[in-house]
């Protein structure tokens, strides 16, 4: 395999993929566009998401805390209120995912497109 | 929410994220990178891909010919052979994959770390 500048190691294909499928996930990619503007509350995000359940918003939250795009802040009010932010490295990887989010967005009716003239000619 | 020219259609988000998680696939990606530097008989391709069974090759094929990534030509020799390409929709898309892995291949070691210390705070 010729490895040009643009062409990833394959060796890390698996890695790629693994961080790729994180992002593409049902609800990884709303919650960081949701902090894209600025750190929010746990239920101000709760309420921009529309559809995400508690436990998925904790779990998505956690994920991106564990891959460090997400901070987790807990002030100490009374009751303490926990702020997410994107850290730097989150806003790098979200203006990345943007930009593919930009294409994917571009070419969606192309694709659809495709998919329903395949269908067809293998209904 | 803030919508600039980088920031994708919140209502495409699951659009965009479906997309990202079929990219992100066990096997989308090191199929992708197999065919970019051009077309390929399906033997050759499973060969390149070490690891990849016979299913799950046909299978992964299969979604990227009906995206429009991908195309089959069926050359009439005895037997017939089979041969698979990327369109120039396929290759613009992993070009646009590429530059995302580029950076996640940059930020592996940084994200790793962000995992072992949530890791050693959470174990």
């Amino acid at each position: 395999m010729d490895m040009t500048a643009s062409t990833p190691d394959h060796r890390n294909c698996g890695r790629i993929g693994e961080l790729l499928s994180t992002i593409g996930d049902r609800w990884t990619l709303p919650v960081v566009v949701t902090l894209h503007d600025g750190p929010l509350r746990f239920n101000a995000v709760r309420r921009a998401v529309t559809g995400i359940s508690q436990q998925m918003l904790t779990r998505t939250l956690r994920i991106l805390e564990r891959d460090g795009m997400v901070d987790r802040t807990v002030h100490p009010t009374v009751p303490p209120q926990v702020e997410y932010a994107l850290t730097p490295l989150g806003r790098s990887l979200t203006e990345e995912a943007f930009r593919l989010g930009t294409w994917v967005q571009a070419h969606l009716p192309l694709i659809d497109n495709h998919r329903a003239q395949f269908d067809d000619r293998n209904g």
